[in-house]
């Protein structure tokens, strides 16, 4: 339920949802209210008073004078009703922070990303259909398979006859007959193409048309996410995920191709990831008190080399130039063939992938917002260490991976860490005491920075002019958090009091380099592709943000950096973890499956890491947010006042 | 090389070649020469003079006074070159039986074979496709399989894309094109229909081109026999056979499907199958020093029951009534799945069944001989233990299989045996003194009677009135080979000094009623075949003899006793191993090899085991050749004289 919080004396308005955190708001709202310890409750700094309407808060965590009074911690409170609440000038630090409008365009409307995506309708890839045969006679005995071919025709006359493969149905099908006394539910798999047969792929006994469920998959690097479809309904009725265990050998894809070379290293490495899968698979039917066996297809996609491991194929030549995958579009493997936890007839389809580094992710990601049905132009960005994107409408396709590094994941950066619980994922900077208001994952004492979280330090020390457009402090500023340390200057974002590591939390120049180097990388991505079709970014219709990462990016810091081009925001679109998305609508209607094949067709791979024309824009983007201004109007404007 | 023999006094010349025996010549020209011990020179009987000509012979066997004389034992001597060959008074035992035509027309020219089974193309089903392709670059780093593609395309403009489906094959290629410099073989497998695309099942580094074989194998419930054919020229380069290994669990399909039912049988006959089609390819590989690796394509037949336990699936449901198969469309298998050294891409193909008792061979056969092309109607006969038989042209077809009983194997024939080393395979009798002329398998000492043997001697016990048409033994004839023996009346082949078993070998009454028996069901089932479509044997344009047995078969005295219909011997046509042929001809030209669908559809199935008309049929057959003479008008004419 959707609750209204009204902030004074600044007169904000924010809606948020019934039960959601009062600082989480205030931020969402871009009111700065003092916050040393990422919402653990224990620096006493976010006291606010409640004005109008209920919040349900912890008693203990403030005097009772002052709980008398009405006042509560904001980091400790959930909206209950509608609000209205005063933050008081001492926890404001003064009033200039309020002036600002809010920063984020997060939320979108149902409405709009509905026009990306569009409908589905509920027409799987896989089918089942109920059959009553007629036992057979001396008159009329013709074999098992043949009286189920029969038995198929007369329930859909005119319809090609399907097709059988599988050496364990023929070899099964004669008992599961007869135990069933001539009841028997087949499972189909549509063809690839339309005017193909369907294939048998399975026999069971009785009527088991209710029981038809289907895996969704995304395959990452960092963490493998599954969804179990009622394809009968179409609904989602479980969701299940977890990092991939091939962690262990390896933050990223390039370290995993290294381990695969080793002797087995291959073997362990696709062990792993299908031990996720089972795992994920584990925790879906356990919860839904399903069997693994009712599940009747996997729709995966994963990075070209998660891709190549799943199937034990060598990714070795990925990492050297040129650049080779093996193959790129995957057949249809059996699932456990793989070792997967699944019945022997069920598929695994894994999205094909582009080239080494624009994987099947993409291509699923780039299929679900259907940018190749529309005659609009889309930029379609997935940011990650390989950050991903991907130009065009549904007349051409451009697409490059740049190699942004680990920032974005924490990598590279002293603090850096996964966005995990006690990461800053937000952060407010007072405007002239350079207090700050951060707020953790998990609202618990700050362990760390996660991606979300640098792109809003940057952003906000940038704003404050705590850092100029070089990334380097303002040596003039005399205040106890802005310091000389061991890597040179930095900002100390929480004192080792508040920090859960117990030492100073900082974000160090050093920081601010690498994190130019990985926003600059993206940009200058996005400017080579578009300049090699003869497009500039007013040409763009619409900004799809695709990935994990990209869901939790807030949009006003990451354009104040220099991440995301300066155009309208109503452009932008936020598409959350498209590749799962893009399974999952194949999973759940054949002929949106169907039209993959052309998104593959279209997209056409540019590689950047040989590409002179890339090397100059990246060497202009190492600047906050660019070297030319004129392309970030809006910052301009903002940094002018 | 081809050699006349021109037998004295009566002036019969036969054609055989260089290195035939004079005895099996005078018997396929109908001369009687006496001979008691199968051809093994001891008996001594068959003593003749060489007027004219060279015979190649053995000086040991005569003394030396008849040696100079001219005297050869035609048992013991090969012909060399054209002949007159006189046989002596003592020899003949009279001349009544030089007045007889010759009884075989076992030889039909090339020409009226090759009006029956068709041309065929060197097209197969399989084909390489060597290719050149560009390494990859910076510029140009698509995957290794998108590059095979665009080799592919640019090799075969306006074809079909192939697919690939085989998960080692993706595993292998990227080693495989960067050893063998981008050079390589695609081994491509044509679709099952002319519009689906190829397959590739296999990348070979460097130009393999030139080695392109294909196995056809025909699998017998005794013998397995396969040819090794060069794709590249649709030669056969190498052929060997030998006994199904299976045997050790039982003679008959009957019994090998009572073996599957115990623990561990379906799989020790699957076990043995395979083993017995290794031994094949083993010994062609061995004689033709390739490797079976360079086998690209194995197209095999056999009878239901056979295929079932190739494939492991449990055949019980087959002898049951109602008698059904599992399945009778096999799909395409990987030969190396089932335990067959071959490479593990390399697909078998197994003939469809049309039902429990009339199997792939049959459908083999039939596709062959073309009769699904042609106006005219043939009866297709394939004798056996289970005899299968098909009626039709190519606007229908129906089939039975009839249970004859094992007589023409040498099953329930109190001295019958399998047509191996020994057995009396051609008999003669002098129609006055009613001694024997045997030639046996070999020419050894006989050992027993098989099927061709027994269909001699019934035919010729019967024309010299030594047997009623009943199968009685004339009591009045006072002869020592006629007797009463422990079975009751019996007619000695070969006293025991003349056998290889020490005993006096002897054909009884029983056996009679045997085969009675036996070739009543077959008759019996084509006439019930041709009924059930309004026909009678004058409609038939041609019957056509399939499988070993047939081959062997004297027309003239299968006719005489019975098994075959007494029409125009011109329409007989000898097809031999007809379901080894039908492989042959499908894995040389996919165009034949697509047309087999139309033999499948065309072909309805009659069940016999429980049809009244067939058993009234087959009461009225239990005659010699019948109760109804004026079916067999030639044999009535024969029997009269």
């Amino acid at each position: 339920m959707k609750r209204t919080v009204r902030f004074l004396p600044d007169n904000i308005t924010v809606t948020v949802g019934q039960g959601d955190n009062l600082l989480s708001a205030a931020a969402a709202a871009g009111v700065y209210i003092s916050a040393y310890c990422g919402g653990d409750g224990v620096c006493g700094k976010c006291r606010v008073h409640i004005d109008e309407g209920e919040v349900l808060s912890d008693r203990s965590t403030l005097k009772k004078e002052e709980w008398d009074r009405g006042m509560r911690l904001a980091c400790q409170s959930a909206v209950q009703t509608d609000l209205v609440v005063t933050v008081p000038e001492r926890t404001a630090d003064g009033r200039a922070a309020l002036k600002r409008k809010p920063k984020t365009t997060r939320t979108i409307s149902a409405r709009s990303l509905e026009t990306l995506i569009g409908t589905w309708n509920v027409d799987p890839p896989v089918t089942k259909l109920y059959l009553e045969l007629n036992p057979p006679t001396i008159q009329d005995n013709i074999s098992d398979m043949q009286r189920v071919m029969r038995g198929f025709r007369s329930a859909r006359p005119g319809e090609l006859e399907p097709t059988y493969d599988h050496p364990e149905l023929i070899r099964v099908l004669p008992d599961v007959l007869r135990e069933s006394n001539w009841k028997v539910t087949l499972l189909l798999l549509h063809g690839k193409r339309e005017e193909e047969p369907d294939r048998i792929i399975d026999v069971e006994p009785g009527d088991t048309t209710a029981r038809l469920y289907g895996l969704a998959v995304d395959i990452g690097t960092t963490t493998c996410s599954g969804v179990l479809i009622d394809l009968n309904s179409g609904e989602i009725i479980a969701e299940s995920s977890g990092y991939n265990a091939q962690i262990r050998y390896g933050e990223d894809v390039i370290s995993r191709i290294i381990y695969a070379a080793r002797p087995g290293g291959l073997r362990a490495l696709q062990d792993k990831v299908v031990s996720t899968i089972n795992g994920i698979i584990e925790d879906i039917c356990r919860n839904m008190i399903i069997s693994p066996a009712d599940i009747s297809y996997i729709m995966a996609a994963g990075n070209t080399v998660m891709s190549h491991l799943l199937l034990g194929l060598d990714p070795r030549y990925i990492r050297e130039a040129p650049y080779v995958p093996s193959v790129s579009q995957f057949p249809l493997t059996k699932a456990a063939a793989l070792g997967i936890h699944a019945h022997p007839s069920v598929r695994l389809f894994l999205y094909p992938c582009i080239s080494s580094y624009v994987g099947g992710d993409i291509v699923s990601g780039v299929h679900a917002c259907q940018m190749a049905k529309s005659e609009e132009i889309s930029l379609f960005i997935d940011i990650g260490t390989n950050g991903e994107i991907v130009v065009g409408n549904r007349d051409w396709m451009v697409c490059a991976a740049c190699s942004a590094g680990p920032a974005f994941e924490g990598g590279g950066i002293r603090y850096g860490m996964r966005a995990a619980s006690g990461a800053i994922e937000n952060f407010h900077i007072h405007p002239s005491t350079y207090d700050p208001m951060i707020i953790t994952i998990g609202r618990i004492k700050p362990s760390g920075i996660c991606g979300s979280g640098l792109i809003s330090i940057v952003s906000e020390l940038l704003e404050a002019k705590v850092i100029d457009q070089q990334g380097k402090f303002n040596r003039n500023l005399d205040h106890p958090r802005i310091r000389e340390g061991d890597d040179g200057w930095e900002y100390v974002l929480a004192w080792s009091q508040d920090s859960l590591i117990g030492e100073d939390i900082a974000i160090t120049e050093v920081d601010l380099d690498n994190l130019m180097r990985a926003k600059g990388a993206m940009y200058a991505g996005y400017q080579t592709l578009l300049s090699s079709v003869g497009l500039g970014f007013d040409d763009l219709d619409r900004v799809i943000l695709a990935g994990n990462f990209g869901a939790f990016i807030d949009l006003e810091r990451a354009i104040c950096i220099g991440l995301l081009p300066d155009i309208a925001r109503d452009r932008f679109y936020y598409l959350g973890n498209a590749s799962l998305l893009g399974c999952q609508i194949s999973l759940t209607d054949v002929q949106r499956f169907r039209e993959r094949v052309k998104v593959r067709q279209l997209i056409t791979n540019m590689e950047l890491s040989e590409n002179p024309e890339f090397m100059t824009y990246y060497m202009a983007a190492l600047f906050l947010p660019h070297t030319d201004m004129s392309l970030f109007p809006s910052v301009r404007e903002k940094l002018a006042r």
